[in-house]
């Protein structure tokens, strides 16, 4: 006889992965081991991080978001902290509301720790979501530098944005010119990034068309990273001289393909595909064993 | 309308992850292609390796097992071929078979690429595996080095052995000293392993007591390696001159803690615990897409 367990969906955007857990009595409580626990690769289901689908008035922190945004994507990154944001997890959020009813295609909104973000589901699917503001940061001296490779001891100009995770972007003729990514690019001047850097490899393969690799900070090379193609395009358009309002440039990750557009309002939409890998329940011991 | 999904289940064994699938009726299909895509660790489920649960006398490569053996461990690597046998692997087969009552606690058989295994379900719960017969290589010039850590450029002198798959099993003071093994370690003579060899670092800790790291080739550093904890039990006990019959010998590896009993006879019994993470459904659109 098996006990009951704990529903989940596990889900995907451009290889940017995710347990969900549907939470809407508020009745679970996620603490920072069972995340960690969860995103486990092998110990547990594994993912890049966890979307708690939580109903906004039933958390103080997004209370006041609860009248433009039903569902709190409650976000949480694989080593236990919670985050304002993540584009490909509001996606994969997004894209479960839809499946089980829960909100309709058009523009909703979807409350979050950084507020509530506009939401818009496509008439072929997919979803588009608002990141919020991108800022250039004010200072023309950054340098890329990787550590192996055919340009290992060649450092490249780069350009900051804010997102508001910090990036810096810069460019290369082929993507492979950055290497095994093994190591962190070290990123100059050393006091740039105090918090850290994600770090963006582009080669322009067209005007709006532009292939990316990149390395997070705290994890490595990934397959995507939504805020690092929101990065890497606008920085892109003003290395180009220009910063065409209202055009989507595709963005080629090693997980497929994403789609940016910026506002003239200095805001960036994000868009792409979403996959449901599986449902189910977490067995139950697994879950008090972990909690 | 979710449409039916396909069963499975996702459990471990020391940190060795796999992907269960039921096939009472032999009615799945499971190919290369999906299992690498099940295996992909986030575009699919990810695991290490799938375990199909299939009737022995449904398939004519282990039928004339049937009669000892109803189950057929069906064992397919991540990347997609077919394997013999995995101790690991076939512990967490054996606890998926009981928590389905499709077995009793006590000794079994299961079916494999590799003949009949027997199989002891411990009062504790504990599943103990007949790994089968391990074979010293007769070669005393191994030698096992490492790209980095404090031993990099020292070559230690290690032991060869095949369960059937090749190791080579070298001890170390601390297993620290090992280095980041993020490469393959150099074995030479370069002659002696073919086909590749999986790389065993061995700490005695007390008689009867060892911690291990491991480099299995192909994958890189595991948490566990059942055949590798097998070789470096019986090569331990080699270098130490004696080889006591029927004694459990504790092997620490990152993922967990195994047990490895040698007998007269020359083979080798494999125990240690088990875990079911999640059970569910595979969604119909991704396994349709993947197949």
């Amino acid at each position: 006889m098996t006990p009951a367990g704990i529903p989940f969906v596990k889900g995907h955007g451009t290889g940017n992965d995710f347990v969900i857990l549907p939470d809407p009595t508020g009745s679970l409580t996620v603490t920072a081991p069972l995340v960690r626990a969860l995103c486990d690769r092998r110990r547990g289901i594994g993912a890049d991080g966890v979307l708690v689908v939580a109903r906004t008035e039933a958390h103080p922190e997004v209370a006041d978001q609860s009248g433009l945004a039903p569902w709190f994507m409650d976000y949480r990154n694989a080593d236990g902290s919670v985050a304002q944001m993540c584009g490909n997890g509001a996606r994969v959020f997004v894209a479960h509301l839809l499946e089980e009813g829960l909100t309709r295609p058009g523009t909703m909104h979807l409350a979050t720790r950084g507020g509530a973000r506009r939401v818009t589901v496509e008439d072929d699917g997919s979803i588009r979501v608002d990141m919020g503001t991108a800022e250039f940061m004010d200072r023309g001296d950054l340098l890329v530098q990787v550590s192996d490779g055919p340009h290992a001891h060649t450092a490249s100009p780069a350009i900051g944005v804010r997102i508001p995770n910090p990036h810096a972007v810069t460019w290369v003729d082929d993507v492979h010119d950055a290497g095994s990514l093994r190591d962190a690019p070290a990123v100059t001047p050393s006091g740039a990034y105090p918090e850290g850097v994600n770090v963006e490899f582009i080669r322009v393969l067209a005007p709006g068309h532009l292939q990316m690799r990149v390395f997070e900070r705290g994890v490595g090379e990934t397959l995507s990273c939504g805020t690092g193609a929101c990065a890497a395009v606008v920085a892109t358009l003003r290395r180009s001289g220009g910063l065409p309002e209202g055009r989507r440039v595709r963005v080629d990750v090693p997980g497929g393909t994403v789609g940016v557009t910026w506002h003239v309002d200095g805001s960036v939409e994000l868009d792409g595909p979403t996959q449901v890998v599986a449902r189910g329940e977490i067995d139950a011991n697994w879950w008090e064993s972990n909690a």
